[in-house]
């Protein structure tokens, strides 16, 4: 059976997620593609910290360039997160004729062009499925199955920790910041909440899913962006007692030709799909001027689903170049 | 620019959908792809029936050699419905070397292995997205990005007929009677209802689902199948009152290795996504090893969302066979 070789920027949560799929299912994988992925390096900048999966230490490398510059990596998947040396990683990979598969909003939304440009110049393929909606395969459908279709609008509930913290406030009669500690208090927040709760997270998302669908780049921070800091108890009760919900929206649609977008919060009548997802799960509601209205559930974030995304891309990528 | 000729099978609702879109938004799908579509033959055998949408009528034909047996055709749509001849006309159209896309759940679900097989034997491209939910693009998912997981679950609301009349039902109290005569006259259902209202149209779908998620095959005749004729007003109350709702769901698990599989009305939670899941609209709950639970939601009927799935299809051959 062919092997394709992999090399793991990062491992971290996400790496650590990813390479324990590709080690755990690494048998319905092969079965399913005809190919064994097996993962050959991991870049691990910090040997003591603490992880959440182990792997063999003969892997482990403290030098990228033996990922992005090895002559027998076919696939890099860039999970370091951040804009650089991320970016940088990943054209030099591409540059060396690897494909990439990343997860890294951040980079992806602030660098889209440069990163497809240098795809597309060194015929490699370039997949982020696990950057938007963690696990929900969304940017594939997209791209995809939903591609004769004009898309009219896209609405999502892209940060988890947001939806969390909008949830609990909305269950629990609670304030902002009494959730927020909650939040924190059980790792569904970080410590430093800034790009979640103020919307930064779903704008760099909302970027990369408007460029996708719209064909158009918008960077993030051109996005207007209001977050959930601002959000009372008593702005929760008056969505309750007029039949809405408050959720964080990231929107994109298409008026007159003109693609308009916003994250911010806002009130969703109880009998939209959108306002039945709750805690840290995610979703994307996308219309098509032929499909109409669809949605698409599931969990945005942790080391499994986001893994399971990255391990999508693989897939794809092992299907297209390596299994004729 | 390269140019795919597509051959119709069918000019219903859904061969009309489907050659709408591949005339509305031709310049589209050629921009995403870099190949022209074109549909240059049509069989339409019944030439009085009324029709929604209008083809040249030099594209018509009533011999389906014209089609499945051309030389000048690549792409092969099957949407005439029915087992028989539609399965003949697909693997003939294959053995002349034809890429084939069907909407025909029966006529898969009743010969899946055949027609796999026969896709493979001739190294042709075989995609049904359309059968299984119209517009929304789960096979593509578990087929793809979702393809480094054991799915431990799917469960459906897979058809669009019992759905609206357990809906309203619920919402306006009225008996299952009295719903489904409002709902024909409507032409939300079938003069003969049968297929949908005893079960056997989501069985016919759930078979597809089991196939390409669990790997093996049940004929929809060995699925368990219970309609939603027995339901009555009373039921729908008493499910009201325990804060639950009635659904036809569609289900298959693992449980100790082995896939379990009904098609059956059952009580749902009110909190659980599928219960939120109303009238005509479909939607696929998958819960896979890795991913946790995802649920796509959309339009499971209709000549545009089935036409749009159909076209998805169409544009995966296109960029796996002829875009290089």
């Amino acid at each position: 059976m062919k092997t394709v070789k992999i090399g793991l920027l990062g491992f971290g949560n996400v790496g650590g997620g990813a390479f324990h799929i590709l080690s755990e299912n690494k048998e319905l994988i092969a079965k399913r593609t005809g190919v064994a992925a097996e993962v050959t390096r991991i870049l691990q900048r910090n040997r003591n910290k603490k992880r959440l999966f182990a792997a063999d230490p003969a892997l482990l490398t403290e030098d990228p360039d033996d990922i992005i510059k090895a002559p027998d990596i076919d696939i890099v998947v860039e999970m370091i997160g951040g804009i650089e040396p991320a970016t940088s990683f990943m054209c030099q990979a591409m540059e060396n004729g690897k494909h990439v598969v990343s997860a890294n909003k951040a980079a992806i939304a602030a660098n889209y062009r440069l990163l497809t440009e240098t795809a597309r110049k060194n015929n490699v393929e370039f997949l982020f499925e696990a950057s938007v909606a963690g696990g929900i395969p969304v940017l594939s459908a997209l791209a995809g199955p939903l591609g004769a279709n004009n898309f009219l609008e896209i609405t999502g509930i892209l940060n988890g920790t947001t939806n969390y913290i909008l949830t609990k406030m909305t269950e629990e009669g609670l304030s902002y910041e009494e959730v927020l500690k909650d939040a924190q208090a059980k790792g569904f927040a970080e410590a430093d909440p800034t790009a979640d709760v103020e919307g930064i997270d779903a704008a760099n998302k909302l970027s990369i899913l408007i460029a996708l669908a719209f064909g158009h780049y918008v960077a993030p921070d051109a996005i207007p962006t209001v977050g959930i800091t601002g959000i009372s108890a008593a702005d929760i009760e008056a969505a309750e007692n007029a039949g809405q919900k408050i959720k964080l929206l990231a929107r994109a649609s298409l008026r007159e030709g003109m693609v308009e977008y916003l994250v911010a919060p806002a009130f969703l009548d109880k009998s939209h799909p959108l306002a039945g997802v709750n805690n840290e799960f995610n979703a994307v509601y996308v219309t098509g001027d032929m499909v109409g209205e669809l949605m698409f559930y599931g969990r945005g974030a942790g080391p499994l689903p986001t893994g399971s995304a990255i391990c999508g891309d693989i897939i794809s990528i092992i299907r297209k170049r390596f299994s004729l």
